[in-house]
């Protein structure tokens, strides 16, 4: 059981989602999960942007560190000139236009490299690129801290902990622990009794890499129709409801992945509290609350057809309804700050309202 | 527009699920729904018993009066003696156990053909059947004027009305209309400018049902996934909320499909009126509230498996997450009477817990 007096054991992901291999790096490529995990050389930036592009890695903090890593593979096989580095950058800020981390790791590599005499970039872009991971694994890690403390109190008083989260926001997401799911992982290296409700999140199903993120960590868990949440949380199956964030508005109200708002609305219904795991990049103090926060819309065949793994072992597609089957596809809702019992983040636990406490140089 | 002076014009399903066609009856195989719709002749009690349990027709209403004709297949294939028509209600019994209606529609057959000379059997038991088929087409009418008082209210005030629903309580379920759509299709009749919002209902994907079939009727209609309804409801894009009913308690809780809890909370959050339409035989007056329902745990391959249609044009089924992972697949939910604004049965629409009003000799 928990022992307050050890520290913190870190948590190790059972397979690295990213690393560097030489001059190259070596990814898990998400494509084949939950079939296949398997490792992919990338030893130039037009395969790393392939690998972006192609969600082969995912998640908003692990698409950063590769495309940082992407601009030091292009400086150590192509030379260091500012032709190559302007190359390189674009090539990466092309690949997935709407993500926010992306462009962030590609400008503070910018912001490193473009001062210094092409003979020194090579060794400072590992340096940085390494450094935008090891920073993104130690927010994890802060994350996984003090929703720890969450975690242990409920454990203390019953003996074990079950949590519902939402989507995909664990180590398959980041280079460390996750951010939703940190809490969990170091409740379980502590050794409390903790147990994870996942839900399917269609219409992309990323439930079912957390089911497979949680399996290979040896998390015990359970999969369910997002639809079930609701019947979980009346009949006291949940203690606490832990899901990632998109973005954080000024007054606490949160955007993430379509289905949070039910399960926030099923938690309050229940008497159980929601609470959200994000790191400081995701909050924006400059948008006041979430009807501000535009909503996107995205294809609507991502309803429409399925994959999934055949009888003989392969990675295949099917079509659920028509191609003319009317359909519509919002890919975020926004739950009010009112819902949420608490934001964990890694300076803290702050109620929706008062992150500007915690992060005051960021809210100025 | 609507015009309340004009008689209701009728509403006809476009393809009939349930035809009697001399001595055997002609079904809409509806298992390779909603990419085939394909008329089976069904000739035996055999191939009728087959039918119900593979799920070629389902729906509670439609279940019990294909059974009924069952009984009559039975009688004049093989004679009208005591043994013949034991042998046809035990094999129809069988076939889903746990349907309400199914042991309903047998019972009501076996009460008007047991006393009777089996000379007389033949032609009872095809009249019976017909009653029991016409009666429900009666009851579907019946909810659907009801329904459509509702929904003319909301379109006189702002010239649309936009209904949410979930899982398929449409043409497809029953022999006429259907429960929760029947107030749709009446309105559709009537020139009433009516859109569904249609959701997937995993895991079983029954919304892809709904969807094939407002799409066979002409009413304008748009498939979500179930995580969207918040969000829909939230941006006040849905003016009513109606949906279908598995068993209703006698102070007014109501089971259905799993998921139908958490729409019902966020139509609450965002002020929209939520509405079950349901028969008389849905009401179970012995069973005081919801806590009493027994929630069916139905396998979890459900989740794990997943049917649609290949390149090739044949339907297939694929795996979305291993064997081994673990799983639960409860099937239905209970949405507490003080959520419902109102139950629209055929005898007209009543508060949850007023049912007894309508139904005096059944609550007795």
């Amino acid at each position: 059981m928990h022992d307050t007096a050890r520290p913190d054991p870190p948590f190790r992901p059972p397979v690295a989602t990213l690393r560097r291999d030489g001059d190259a790096i070596a990814i898990l490529d998400q494509t084949l999960l939950p079939f296949r995990g398997e490792t992919r050389r990338l030893e130039s930036v037009g395969e790393v942007a392939e690998a972006i592009r192609m969600m082969r890695v995912r998640g908003a903090p692990l698409i950063g560190a590769t495309a940082a890593y992407g601009v030091a593979i292009a400086l150590a096989a192509d030379g260091s000139g500012n032709e190559v580095l302007d190359r390189a950058l674009a090539a990466l800020g092309a690949t997935r236009p709407t993500a926010v981390n992306l462009q962030w790791a590609l400008a503070r590599m910018e912001r490193v490299l473009r001062p210094l005499a092409p003979g020194s970039r090579r060794d400072a872009a590992w340096r940085e690129a390494d450094a935008i991971a090891d920073d993104d694994a130690a927010t994890c890690a802060a994350i996984g801290r003090h929703g720890l403390a969450l975690l242990a109190g409920i454990a203390r008083r019953q003996g074990r902990v079950r949590v519902m989260t939402h989507c995909n926001a664990g180590w398959l997401a980041t280079c460390g622990a996750g951010t939703a799911l940190a809490p969990v992982y170091a409740a379980h290296v502590q050794g409390i009794a903790v147990e994870v409700l996942v839900s399917e999140t269609r219409p992309r199903n990323q439930g079912l890499l957390t089911e497979w993120e949680l399996r290979q960590a040896g998390v015990p868990h359970t999969l369910i129709a997002d639809n079930a949440a609701g019947l979980l949380l009346a009949r006291g199956e949940v203690d606490v409801v832990i899901t990632g964030a998109d973005r954080i508005a000024a007054n606490g109200d949160t955007a993430n992945k379509v289905g949070t708002l039910l399960k926030a609305l099923a938690a309050r219904e229940a008497g159980v509290p929601f609470y959200v795991a994000a790191p400081h990049s995701t909050l924006d103090f400059a948008c006041a609350d979430g009807t501000r926060i535009p909503i996107e819309d995205r294809d609507a065949d991502e309803l429409r057809v399925v994959r999934g793994i055949g009888n003989d072992g392969r990675v295949a597609e099917l079509r659920l309804t028509p191609h003319d089957a009317a359909a519509a596809n919002p890919a975020f809702d926004v739950t009010p700050a009112r819902l949420i019992a608490g934001i964990i983040t890694e300076r803290g636990i702050a109620a929706p309202g008062e992150l500007h406490g915690l992060y005051p140089e960021q809210a100025r």
